[in-house]
């Protein structure tokens, strides 16, 4: 069926569902939703559960936008009235080309109002339609630049959006019937994940991200599988971490111009890591694979789904988005393929434990029936302390150190691990299990925490409750400075005992080696490494016990500071947290693929998972193709 | 390097080596060979271990041709002169396009001369360079109109194969090192074999063939993995029965225009069998996917390979061609990728124990690291009877049969099965075991025959003894009477007890349905099966004991004769034979993938030889990618 066929029979029902009076003026896919524009929205939105009803009985995301829109200043004018005061209103943002405005508030859920009365009382009053979020108690310029940036070229992205839209909603002519998986990187390593779902009629890349320090450092994008790349329909993202997004900006350099999905918090810190990512290569005096232009390029063309949304992205595939605390906006990818016919999920990075910021990963499906599983604590020797234990030694060597007048030094990830050790540290200090000492933060990770407070809702209940049922919210405590400029590095290093939490986490560069080459002479001082360290890195070799390294142009690095491993920090599920992933899974699925981990792991882990539970297992290699059905 | 630069190197190289006075006037590749053009090639030719050590040195097939040859009549003058009258040439063929003299002769060793003598007396004293073939003892229409058809294109075939030369020399730029199999079809099922085999670099497709009966008859060469078919740099064909070569044509209507490499006789027999594919298709009434126009294509892009012989395909790959014992020149494809980086032999289909055509299959190879097996009869049930067994209950029935009057009515494929039955009824007769009786050969089968004695050397050695040194062939006996007219069928039918050999095996058309219509309200008359019948088959329906079956707009066929059948005519590898096989492969291999049968046996098969051997075993399904290294 013709696509305008297809969306004049879509209108037909929809008339016949919607009650006398309300007149559609327009029914069109945009992105993976069903747009129904009408100049009565107020008569919409009075009838609660229409949208509902149409949704199910299409089987479409449903979203009404109004024909014609409210004067912006009036709207302002007409929602300050409608919204109580104590909703504490930072900000408003119209896009006209959605008919959506943002509303930035302190209590988004005042705006919302009971069951959302309220947003229905500002779409009758304005005809725009209100999206909610709170104020973030950091102000994050990624989100800033971003959001900015997205309303900069709102034409282009509705044109982009329609054809995305009208590319989903394509008839499937294909007559086979089969679901495969490449591998394309990430297999029997860690990096470079890249894997393609494709299906007679769909081709889905998931993520697209660099191996650090190898000289092969891309996935198999040359292959004929993905080739053109044009031809794929649509771009996933499990989380923002570049062995997983780092190179997803490259695809548009060459000829990719679909959509890339990801949850919110995942899209943000994407586009911040890629930036960063340029700049570390052009320090290292390496080749960019490519320029910020392509970095918009990715944000012009990202969609973001929240958890739990299950969401059309090709014509026989339904993605949803599910928890996978590994990082903030991380996701089990479920895809859905056909009518029926086969459910896959694509772990990403995943915890299987509770940490401070995020629940356990969910491990639980409507169908399942394979899942390419992350193993990089595969090995059956690969178990970690329980995070209570690892958090007790931190506070250990953190009182030792502070005791003999000394300095703390931790080199972290900005995103993830630099927040888990902000928060302990934070609870060390309030339930005094540590003396109270600056923590110094430097490197990005102010502006990797301001993007984790800009979703409260993707951090766990608990850390939500302290935030904003007890007020608490402890990336706000006093203890942390962000240090943004040599002068108050200086002075750091010059001061009082405290604790600096730093990049980058490997010691490959970063504000890091500033403070490792004045603090390390001093034996009172303490380096604590809360992260892998690779071969090859700095950090390997500092771990080893190497104590005068050579540093490039600089003189040699003579180290006397105090050298610990606190493991227990990761954001991966340790070997004995997969098993049990596994043992939870529900459905039980019929194979497991295990990647993302070096040779050794994904074949123990593998041989482990059947050995246990009978399911049948792989340890594929790259570019092996394998049938699902 | 560009191609010109290394011709200019090699031909610099061929100077250092060639004697003064041998002036070198051109060097080309012309498909897999290096063509040395020279004003002396009787110098050339006086130079006994020359082109030997060239070959060796510069790693390269090497042909010498003149660069100025005789005029063909005073060469014919010249030819008879110098080969000794007994040798009985026949016919003798020029090529001024690759300077080669084709002479069919009763005796080619004649022709030949003691270790090539003759030969190089005819080189030098007409500058041509002779091939010599045996005179066939039953002239085949189709290598007639092959060959006819060769030369009438022999300007576009020279340029064809100076593409493919310049193709094949390439440079490889690619720096990654991987080897990978694509299943395209004939995994868990038999039929529609074809195998994707790529490198970095290049791309071969191993077998193209059609899935008798099905609805979806191709292979899956819409996927990516195979597109565009112009990027495919060759095809191998392992031998030339319908389910391997069928849709070989069919790539040349979507692109391809690369070289198709298999034995001389494969090239012969896929021709004929292609042809008749079409008729038959046409006959169902069905839509033929291609027509003799793409035949002819097929032909025009055929560079044949004798076995053993190890040759340059791509920049990186060698292919050599082994005796496979199924049919008349099917090979196991055995290709050698990169500089010693991985050896895969693909069986094709195979027999491993001598019959009275072939010799047993290779399994003994310079090196080897994976093999794509074969599975017909890889279920631990699928026993065969030795061949002896089956010859005498075949004796026994026959016997029974003509004893009471009756005729014997033998359905069997045209290639191979046929020539089996028919060496056996020759020897049953001559040694009396059975009664000296006619025996019919109706449909493809004198053709089929005719290209056997094309290619003696394609037989085994007691076989071609017995025609050579015995002068007994047996193909030529006295019983075997070919049907070639609706009348003398009438006078088949009609007349005295006989044995009736005819297509199609299955009994799905052909002439034996004719026979079948006429002797089947007899009791005294015999059906004997000597194949297997496939599901869904009218012969299936018969061995099930069906007595009245329903034939399209014909009468119901009432069946009262005798129906038998004998096991162990099969030109497969029983279960047993594919375990010795494995046993006795030399170099043992790393892994080894079964293929080519039902799910159950290809499965079966792979576990047994897992727990016996200790070999990594799969049973790949269609549409998987395995690497290899």
């Amino acid at each position: 069926m013709l696509i305008e066929d297809r969306l004049k029979e879509l209108r037909d029902k929809i008339n016949a569902k919607v009650p006398a009076g309300i007149v559609i003026s327009q029914v069109e896919f945009e992105g993976p939703e069903l747009v129904i524009y009408t100049d009565e929205p107020k008569k919409f939105a009075d009838q609660e559960d229409l949208i509902k009803v149409l949704a199910r009985d299409l089987r479409k995301r449903i979203v009404v936008r109004p024909t014609i829109l409210e004067d912006p200043e009036t709207a302002v004018t007409k929602i300050n009235a409608v919204v109580p005061e104590n909703a504490g209103i930072s900000d408003i943002f119209f896009d006209p080309d959605t008919g959506e405005v943002l509303i930035e508030a302190e209590k988004p859920g005042v705006v919302i109002g009971k069951n959302g009365a309220t947003l229905r009382e500002i779409t009758k009053n304005t005809c725009w339609t209100p999206k909610v979020v709170r104020t973030p108690p950091i102000e994050s310029s990624t989100v800033k630049q971003v959001r900015q940036y997205l309303r900069s070229i709102k034409d282009d992205r509705k044109a982009f959006l329609r054809t995305i839209g009208r590319r989903i909603h394509r008839d499937v002519i294909a007559k086979d019937h089969w679901v495969r998986v490449t591998t394309l990187g990430c297999c029997r390593e860690v990096g470079r994940a890249a894997f393609l779902l494709t299906t007679p009629e769909s081709k889905i890349l998931i993520d697209c991200g660099e191996k650090p320090g190898s000289a092969t450092s891309t996935p198999y994008l040359y292959v004929p599988e993905i080739s053109p790349l044009s031809s794929v329909d649509a771009v996933v993202l499990t989380h923002a971490h570049l062995d997983h997004c780092a190179l997803v900006p490259l695809l548009f350099k060459y000829g990719y111009d679909g959509p890339v999905y990801s949850t919110p918090p995942t899209r943000d810190l994407a586009a911040l890591l890629q930036l960063d990512y340029l700049d570390v290569v052009k320090k290292d005096a390496g080749r960019q694979p490519y320029t910020s232009n392509e970095v918009k390029e990715y944000l012009k063309h990202s969609i973001t789904l929240n958890y739990g949304s299950v969401t059309d992205i090709a014509p026989d595939i339904k993605l949803t988005f599910h928890n996978a605390g590994h990082i903030l906006g991380s996701a089990v990818a479920h895809f859905h393929v056909g009518d029926g016919l086969y459910n896959i999920a694509f772990t990403g990075d995943f915890n299987y434990q509770k940490t401070r910021l995020f629940s356990p990963a969910v491990s639980s499906f409507p169908r399942l029936e394979a899942v390419f599983m992350e193993s990089t604590y595969g090995g059956s020797r690969d178990l970690q302390p329980p995070r209570e234990e690892a958090e007790n030694k931190l506070y250990e060597v953190v009182n030792r150190t502070i005791e003999r007048g000394g300095k703390v030094v931790i080199p972290a990830f900005a995103v993830g691990r630099s927040q888990e050790v902000m928060l302990a540290l934070e609870e060390g200090m309030r339930k005094e299990k540590i003396p109270k000492v600056k923590v110094y933060l430097d490197g990005m990770i102010k502006e990797a925490t301001a993007i984790h407070t800009t979703y409260p809702e993707y951090l766990n209940s608990d850390l939500r409750n302290q935030i904003f049922r007890d007020g608490l919210n402890p990336f706000l405590a006093e203890c942390f400075v962000q240090v943004d400029s040599s002068e108050l590095r200086e002075k750091v290093i010059g001061g009082d005992p405290c604790v600096i939490v730093t990049t980058s986490g490997m010691l490959s560069g970063g504000p890091v080696m500033e403070y490792l080459y004045a603090l390390a002479p001093d034996e009172r001082n303490t380096l604590i490494f809360v992260g892998y360290q690779a071969d090859g890195t700095f950090g390997r070799r500092l771990q080893k016990g190497w104590r005068e390294i050579p540093v490039g142009n600089r003189e040699t690095m003579v180290v006397r500071l105090d050298i610990e491993t606190v493991d227990g920090f990761s954001g991966h599920s340790d070997r004995k947290q997969l098993m049990n992933f596994v043992h939870h899974l529900q459905p039980r699925p019929e194979k497991i693929y295990t990647i993302h981990g070096d040779e050794g792991s994904t074949i123990d882990l593998a041989s482990s998972i059947y050995k246990r539970y009978r399911i049948e297992t792989r340890s594929p290699m790259n570019l092996e193709t394998y049938r699902m059905v």
